[in-house]
């Protein structure tokens, strides 16, 4: 029998189904392969493969095995009948191989199920759902990445103020800043990727794991692996969690890195900093005038419920003995959110970078916010030559503390003060931002080189 | 205008949209309070109650509110359609808004959100939805601590293995594991109860938390209560996220009591314990013979998702300025999500108790499973009027070793050492573990006289 | 004999032992009462106490229960040598009742630890850890009320932008969002103290709860409960974790409302808005310009890390029989740490707003960033009155968007368009900021009147 | 000059410093290595490293690189002292450098944190103490791997009943459960050598990340991460945290790999159970009889307080602008913390391996209590052939209610039931758990065949 994994490339409606938060909270293609349907589908499809591979063994019949692939189909079948048939055993995987069964002949039913345990099907659909979901939110990490590097490259020599616990600190480039968001995306990008190529795997263990109830079920397990896309592990690994855990750890660290790029732009879009907004910023019936960066707070939102998840998926990793009371059934919808809301943030900042309006000349005007204390440590670097590293701190604090006392610029404060001795023209040159910016150029350069370089390896 | 909050009695369907995990994660009651069209007649509500309380302080005419009431029919409007609009503005309100205004006048539109902001709308809403969800949720412990009432009355005195660390420790009464369970019931059911009688509060603040767009504001925060059935807040609560916390926290505390019961029904119901059993423990079509206990098992999925979402509302508690960008967002979803997993533990955790099985018999048997050893403490008791306690522990210590070591029972071991001194009459009162219990009996009465008060105070 | 729980009054230290991150993240009079020896000292405290109460009740007698006072002596015993004992079986408890009974004769030993367990000994401890732990914690958090009440108080009509999403909205008073700050510390220490009054308790129940190795030991636990001051339970509650959780909620709820006081003192001090500054701020040597707002950084440290704890402890309240296999021993360092993270938490909010810089004057300068389009919403209530409250929102919509764009201040937009029809006295008047802060005065005053009655009540 | 991370090696004692707690919560080597004092050495190797390259570099002088490597030795500052004076700044760098500074002339302090910022300091120094403490984790790990590895080999064939749900399922051998731990342990340690080696990194980003103080400064980085034994990074990643979720992730990986161990082990220890005991399991003084599992207790504990520290470090990643106004300071302890507690999991873990008891014949006796129904797929198995699956299972589930009705063995059953049509031999062959273990053994030696070549790899 030929392979088919078409369940759901055929029956995956473009968006899913939608809901009141829906829109806010997550990407219609993520929630498409997350939904009821889309662990229906999954399921449906390890049952699929394992009629095909077992009637290419000769495990099972030919005839029995397209009995089954026949009855597999998405229409067939309503999850919502499913979920209130699971009550009984605790997953909706006995009410399904039970409906499965009610479209097949006693010979088919040779071809059903066989072998397997509710937590094969479970654990494989997680598998898959998890990779499908994936697909989306790679691409759409990629495609954020895309607006880091073009933002990155545009404003590689575009001063701002470099911000250390929200006070200003030095100047930095609004490049720099994109370039390391790029960085952590394309960081994240690759964890994630690596865990659905290698990690999400197919699982096939039956009752307890050893596969008592088929003959030389150990070799099926590469070929179900390979029916399905999906890694072929090692041994069962209904027990050991590892492949769950990387997986929420990778999307704990993309929801983290998303965090980051939101937490920015709502801070660079605040009314008194202004550098930045949302290209289609929310706008208030009560308030014409505000600009709200509603995508950076969505994605915040999306964020903030991540870890909590995370840590739910690492405190079920002690599931006992062959199969956990719980702790394995507490993955489902957790790990279906966690798709979720990382597709949700993936998305809310891919828009809201496409579409981020940058005002160079406001960051170049907020640099100035400071008199000019922004260039201190460049005067200090510039008398360090001269008087030495430590007198030149000393002196230059003290300049600036009688800057700051006198309402003066710090430019006015170093002309008055005879005990600098740096001409008119040093001072105005150590105190120009565009000259203390460091590698900052080089780094934004070497990360797109590194950027760039990541599709050919 | 006549007070109103029917939206929510009229349109709520006796059971929530089911879903392929609902019926496993929740509970129908619980479900139906808080699904999309329970967060829109809550919304709806607000808008409802604004207007009628309003108009009652001629603050908008009777007319225009009539018009607002009129046009509030949970049937109008589609949370899906909401959902999507909110995309715009960050929450479904506004799409809400517009929506309603489309059904009334110009005149009407008067009294229609009338100096009200999103987040009035949403906290209330959310209140609302906590406070309706409660119901069944508290309706539901209370069945829980009832069971548990009857189970400890009915086994008072049944003898039953103290298990600590998962050793056995001395005996114990079924009947006082059950009064420790309902205790704790007892104490989570006040702490909810309080939280929804006194900590669930209307939010009315305008867009800035001043009430600047309506006259005599202030006065309405109080009425607007009355007509909802919340509590008043002393001043709005926007960035004061107390209650949330509260909230959360208490359904936190109802989930751990839950899983501890769940928790010990799924070790006392292990195959070789077998001292209790779920009346409908689910079956496998391939092991006929296990007898799951799928009820604790579905309990303990809920529980163990809490923790993490109770982390999510308390790291959501720093929200900036007048209204947060995006912690505030983040609750919507997490709250809803706590109130249907703790709704699931509860239905879960009281039906496996109204049909569990208890087998008085083999708790007994497993009692003597250490041949005694569990009584040496018992023993050393008993010696130490007679030779003091250390010298006694010493010495049953000894005797214990020897039995283990020699493979016999401790009655054996004790008639056959010469120094203890106790006649075969003594050693074998000193044996029975009915007579070793302690306080437990009057532990369970006066935890059932507490419970019994309850009702009263 | 006499009460006595002197060990914690005369050997704790003033302050608790220091460490390289301790003097950033506690306070030292937590630190002094969370520390090892002050667990020591509380575990002494309930040998101690027991002792007493059974000889009061002539179930040891007086001269052994006098042995063991006398040697209750925390300096005869070494936490650090009591830890290494504590690996073999799994407390520090076995170990000390050894130390303690090398320091008593035999006779005295039989007023050691009689019919308690470990667990009796430190869940008591936990409790009275807690109970110590939060004297400075609540009266920290009276002080953080009261420099909010003086802030309210002071700043009344103090008008600084409102700030919604990061955005300004709509003017409001620096004494509002101090008397929303006030309000929350309240609530939380409300709860708090709630929670140390009525639900830390003693624990005493013996092996397994039944207290089985104690004549009449049902009556002991009220009198132990006397003499430590902890509350009295109904029945021991070993596995019954609710105070635990209870402490855990209300500690993450004191820390959420921290958190907020920090966050918005970060940015208000922003260089970019200037409002206020930590009265001694902290420097850089390099950046002799900056102005930290180091305790408030420190405070956000410090209640960032507080979510995760409390998820931790509410996950380990399924605690399974008699006593838990790790679930249990998980709570004494996450108490630990969750009562010095509090205690850094309100140390460090106190100092900061001691000492807070507050400028009234940038804080009315900046209300100007949005030239009038803050008062937006006010010029539409004025105009609503004239042509209808939808038509007014559109109009002066409509003149903020040309403002904008043409770089107008509103009032000169609202000057130009003849639709107004307000006089520039009147469009004076609806764009002065005063006049549009609603209800925000009579908010503070109430939560003033509240806060000062919460002393008498 | 020549490399020198020397600090480390010299002046780390062999075990840490002891506490109440650290003795049952860590292990003593990698308490030494992320105590206070491998934290200062830790800062103080970055600054040495950073004279020394620097000097290389031709930016400071040989004579006064000279002098800070001189004054650089760990015995001359104290970390309490250094905690104390952190408050004004945040961080205990400002303090130490000062005190460094203290110690060579004018001219040595050229060459001293020349150019860095305190997050160079504190990053770098929480790589070098996550790689150092990671020695021994990853160390312990392999022997717990190793312990894991004896144990599947010896217990190949070892029968034990498969549990599901906490039922009896199948028969499966003990070696096989040990294999399945063996392959999560191996997988835990591969993920978390992966970030020791490639994602620990130095961190070299001057005030702002520009390196704006440094000439060259970018060439530097990789200097320094040569220097010290750490990844190079491409760019500073001082708010890009994606390097410290990874290393949370991965612990957390490995906590809940080493949960699950140790959660088998206390339930396989259960008096009911008794197939395995700790070697030198805890005792009790009142309980002479048990046998406690106190090493799994303990790593129980340990690995219950990893989930909530990781997403306490995943929260933090949002770390804004060039350096987070908390969230980064949350780090410290946080990562600490979990270092310690993996540590003292793995140390558990691998001690209660190393002596576990394993009962073979107690397995054997446990695998009869079910009196055959446990065989009863096998026998449906058995019978299919004959009358097809579904039939087949419908028949043996009769049969299974039959014998459980009748108090009856399967066997006696199936030997009544004149349906069966097996022979007594064919229905003891059946029965035979030794004959129904499937791949059981294959995937042992498949597991082994892949750890043993995980050295080789």
């Amino acid at each position: 029998m030929k392979p088919s994994s078409s369940t759901s490339e055929h029956s995956a409606s473009p968006s899913g189904p939608r809901s009141l938060w829906g829109a806010l909270f997550t990407d219609p293609d993520v929630e498409a392969e997350t939904c009821d349907g889309a662990w229906l589908r999954a399921m449906l499809d390890f049952e699929r493969a394992l009629a095909i591979v077992q009637a290419r063994a000769r495990i099972v019949t030919e005839e029995a095995a397209r009995m089954v692939v026949t009855a597999i189909d998405v229409g067939h079948y309503d999850p919502v009948a499913l979920g209130e048939g699971a009550l009984t055993s605790g997953t909706p995987v006995v009410p399904l191989v039970r409906a499965i069964g009610a479209h097949v002949t006693t010979e088919g039913r040779a071809a059903l199920h066989n072998g397997a345990t509710s937590q094969d099907v479970l654990d494989t659909a997680m598998s898959l759902v998890a990779h499908r979901a994936l697909g989306p939110i790679l691409a759409g990490l990629r495609g954020v990445a895309a607006e880091c590097e073009r933002l990155a490259e545009r404003h590689r020599d575009t001063l701002i103020a470099g911000r250390t616990l929200a006070q200003h600190a030095l100047p930095t480039t609004f490049g720099l800043k994109c370039a390391g968001w790029m960085v952590a995306v394309d960081e994240a990008e690759t964890a994630l990727a690596r865990v659905r190529t290698q990690r999400l795997a197919v699982q096939f263990g039956g009752a307890a794991g050893t596969l008592a109830a088929v003959r030389s079920g150990a070799d099926l397990t590469g070929q179900l692996a390979d029916e399905l896309g999906l890694a072929a592990p090692l041994i069962p690994w209904h027990t050991n969690r590892t492949r769950v855990a990387e997986l929420a750890g990778a999307l704990g660290e993309a929801s983290g890195v998303l965090a980051k790029i939101a937490q920015d732009v709502v801070l660079l879009a605040q009314t008194e900093v202004g550098e930045v907004a949302e290209g289609d910023g929310g706008t208030s019936s009560a308030m014409p005038h505000k600009h709200n960066p509603v995508r950076s707070v969505l994605v915040t939102a999306c964020t903030r419920r991540v870890p909590g998840l995370v840590a739910t998926v690492l405190s079920a990793m002690a599931q006992e003995h062959e199969r956990a009371a719980g702790a394995w059934h507490s993955e489902w919808q957790t790990v279906t959110e966690l798709l979720r809301l990382v597709g949700g943030a993936v998305r809310g900042t891919r828009e809201l970078l496409s579409r981020l309006r940058v005002d160079p000349e406001r960051m170049r005007r907020n640099l100035d916010l400071t008199g000019g204390l922004l260039m201190a440590e460049n005067v200090a670097v510039r008398l360090a030559d001269r008087i030495g590293r430590s007198e030149a701190q000393d002196l230059v604090a003290e300049v600036c503390r009688t800057a700051v006392a006198a309402g003066q610029s710090l430019r006015d404060a170093l002309l008055a003060d005879l005990r600098i001795g740096l001409s008119e023209k040093e001072i105005d040159d150590a105190l120009d931002p565009a000259g203390y910016v460091g590698s900052a150029g080089e780094f934004v350069d070497r990360a797109l080189v590194a950027h760039r370089g990541r599709g050919r390896s």
